[in-house]
């Protein structure tokens, strides 16, 4: 049995607290079971150099994790120097999901960055962020019509991630650190609410997998994402 | 007036949540005002090289902040490569505070590392940081006494951190952000619960400051200080 | 219709130099169309630290582009101080998928490097290093197994990888440049010699894409990943 | 006893070479007993970006030490990649210090430069960087007068710098490094000739300090202060 | 005897294969011996800053090896953050060496950047990678030349370079590594087709070396040079 | 004529101060002109990990300028984060030399850092580091030699070294600055007591030189190198 006897087909407890950082333009602190993610959105007036004058916006998105974070404490990545591999390859991730469904014509000439930072990691960071990500854009871009300066919101479409994989021969649905750690094969899925898919990254970490195996994962996922998408709307238009 | 209808002579509001942080040995979120630091303590048992084989242990701190911990958002500093000069000296403070108040044999080779993450910045961070530094600190070394692992804490006082500074020519406790930028003088004040100084730092920022100045400023500060032990104690021995 | 004529299912013309490089145990140059990527592998009898003494060996890859490889000239990544984010997914990406194949409690405790640097790029880069770092490491390895350093080679199937995409509202297999940076869906698909999937991304580049593109692009991308195992296998075992 | 048989509330041998690097607007080597430092002043007709348009002008300082400064050698700092947190700490110092005695908006639109290097480091290197970083600031001021510049000099009060410390239970004035590495308290004082105070930093070093230990280090480093005040005022004027 | 039967006055076995990088203005893949360097040339339609507006052109160069080029694997040097002392001091020797044949007003406001990336290293890199570069070069001037952008090449004079050393008490022409490796004397010549000298640099490895020996050394290189001359000549004119 | 009405084939005036530095075990402060270098020598009984254990002791060099040693100031390198090829190549050069004569072996299993830091420069700096960092490195092994670690000194013979170039079509010995930055030609020669070369690099700054400069440049430099040996002799051996 899974932790807290969690189904083989049941997200983690998910928990939103909206505007937890009270200078962002829109904020929450997502909680998927024991991942907490410190997500915010910053509007600013003015684009990054090679996009100025194209009559169009940009939204990017950048990742962290405390040092403590996890069960043993982590060098602070400034320390190092640059940000590492994984970071960029997520900050990359969040960012591109979001502009998928962010019409940036619409928005205008103007940036928004996504924060995602993470104060507690049990697994599925990535996803969590993009999924509490979406939700601060969200809140900003609400923010944005509500002050008149875009007349209706640039979203074309929810969008929610989730991670699927294989342990022990099963499918199973959101895991956490200590299944992913042995996971046979491990999938994070990103899709809207019309049950498209944004982005698929799918991994035999010790071997190949079949055709079969991803049809299961791949079902599975987008479960998981209609519940997140469910929660989203809530806290957005509640 | 100060915001709040606060006395020159008041703290803001203080809120302290322990535990805040699962995974970590120590932690809390201290909130003073609109100041909002996560602090953890790690318990890690190895050293830095050149303390080894002498008999002592180590604690010492990093400081970083959110980049929407303010008003406007700012680069993080991983992507500059290194740590800021300002945060340097800040982490550098907090580690030499809490370290003057530990029997650093007592504690035995090992070293603990203190974390402050300011997720909101409302003006004296850095005082923030030590007197929740201090919490996270005390609470794990009571786990470690809980353990067995020493047979008593080592810690020698309790220390607590407060800003003080002459705002329109009138001396005032715990500046907000909005007093802190138009100060004319500003003082970070460290102190132990025996009213003893661990370290004074006073600047005249825009001209120098009178005698008469710094003995107010100093009686202050030991008003302010002695209230914020008062709470640490609630929260550790609580 | 497509550059020389291709088919919406066919491959670019492959070329594959072996020994392209004679200090190397083992290598290749491989030519996808324009794209040009010299592949090198380096037997190292020694492990990362983190891996000493557990009984296993280690595969992992570096890859770098020409400043001029492209059609208008790049700033070296050396001169800015790291890697791209870009760089270290891609190199991340191609020692994942051939770590897969390879038995590492079998290699040994020894490590290999595997070096692709695009001497020409016209798209689909990091796919044809996937093609041609395998050869070089199958090379390497067979090397090892005729100076009898190992019994028989620790490589448990082949592995190709290659990108297909969506151009125009036509699935399309091996993109060349001009193509990919119109896609309206990106994937890479890296897959076993059994027809088994080590690793997949895709990414809806403009907007979500749906079960059925999936379906398609997955499988003409096995369809050009068998022709480009047949090559390795004339250019391995030959 | 103190070396050189020097008594308590005594400096040590101070000597100050005028205009000792031929290249600079203003410039000296001030020795303090063995410690010895190069000081320059560089005026720059032009200001830092955020800075332009003001009115107003800019003092800033640097700090360095020579790798042989110091009885055993010290790695350059350019080969760890970035000056360490106490070489930003003590530059911050020096250049806050200097900028309050100067009216910027006198100065008019342009930069000072104070470099300060070590050349022999026995204490006492961040205060001797101030008093004879003053001098070489106060001749390139002297010099723009004499050329006709600026109307008169934009300094509003001479500052000094001085350590004082506890050592064995004793109050000292002006600690060489063999009295500073074991002082139970360690406090820099800044003062202008007005006796009042521009930056006060103690700390005690291994425990806290008493309001009278405090009171009788003030009065130390007033005595001292005043004395170096007496000294610039002759290499300047005279 | 040396290798391949070689005489001590003769060179490598010399092979240059024109447009290599089919994406570069100008291009080969210069080979001496195992010594392989491929060489490209852009031309870039901006200039440094610090060149802007003066009437001139800029011609500079930038050299790396492949990590497997040599017997044994080296590390990137992108991963430890800088280009080394050697590459920099070999780049500014090619920069220096080709910008001397060229009329930089003549060329105009425009910059030539050469690449030199050596993908097999066996001796004498530096002198090949300025020989290679300038086929290079003068390949992609004479392109402007053919597309009307400059009236006629601003190329001086043809520019080669070659090793010379001494070994076990001999000179020798175009040393190879396993020569270079053990020679007394070892010496750079970049000469120019008049005979004159662009640069020299020459060094005693374990001891000091005669004016004999540096007269020797000399009249060898220059005959090695005008054999490279003949060579740069057939692949430019031919 | 020049300035100070020096003949084409004369020094500058030369002052070397020695011991100018008391914590080194070698030091000299070294004055050509108005360029003035402080070289200071270090023993270390240690070895970089390379050589340890070879019956071998090693001697290098780094090399610095001081931000205002030149008319207008140049940023520190710890602020680019490196020290840029110019430095690199210069200190490469100095350590190379002052090797060239020394007995590693004799030396022992120890390392000598030679470090010269340019106090004010006015061309040849790298030629003055070289001739007093030679001083340095003498008195520090005639300090070895007096305290019996040492049973001789490991020093072969005398170096030291000198710019030679042409100016205004007119061969010159040892330029300063404003002869330097216009020189046709431009040679730094290191030379032996014996007359023998140990380092020749000559480059033709605009244009390529002839063979007949050549051998006057040699011929003036070896003038200036004996009269600087000489004055070394008198500081070392007086």
């Amino acid at each position: 049995m899974r932790n807290h006897d969690r189904a083989w087909d049941a997200l983690r407890q998910i928990k939103v607290t909206k505007d937890f950082i009270g200078t962002a333009e829109g904020s929450v602190l997502i909680e998927c079971g024991n991942t907490r993610v410190v997500c915010t959105a910053t509007v600013e007036e003015k684009l990054p150099g090679w996009l100025k004058g194209k009559g169009k916006g940009w939204v990017t998105a950048e990742y962290s994790m405390l040092p403590r974070a996890t069960q043993s404490r982590n060098q602070r990545e400034v320390n190092k120097g640059k940000p590492s591999g994984r970071t960029q390859e997520i900050q990359r991730l969040i960012g591109r999901s979001l502009r998928s469904v962010v019409d940036l014509e619409a928005l205008g000439e103007r940036s928004i960055w996504i924060d995602c930072d993470v104060i507690e990691a049990d697994g599925g960071t990535r996803t969590a962020s993009i999924t509490g990500g979406f939700i601060a854009l969200a809140l900003a871009l609400k923010k944005l019509v509500e002050e008149g300066v875009l007349p209706e919101s640039p979203i074309n479409s929810y969008v929610a991630a989730v991670s699927v994989g294989v342990v022990d021969g099963e499918a199973r649905l959101d895991l956490e650190y200590e299944e992913d750690s042995v996971a046979e094969v491990d999938m994070n899925v990103i899709m809207s609410d019309q049950g498209e898919y944004i982005e698929i990254q799918g991994t035999g970490e010790e071997k190949p997998f079949s055709k079969e195996s991803l049809n299961t994962l791949l079902g599975l996922a987008e479960k998981g994402i209609m519940e997140l998408i469910e929660i989203q709307k809530q806290v957005i238009e509640g």
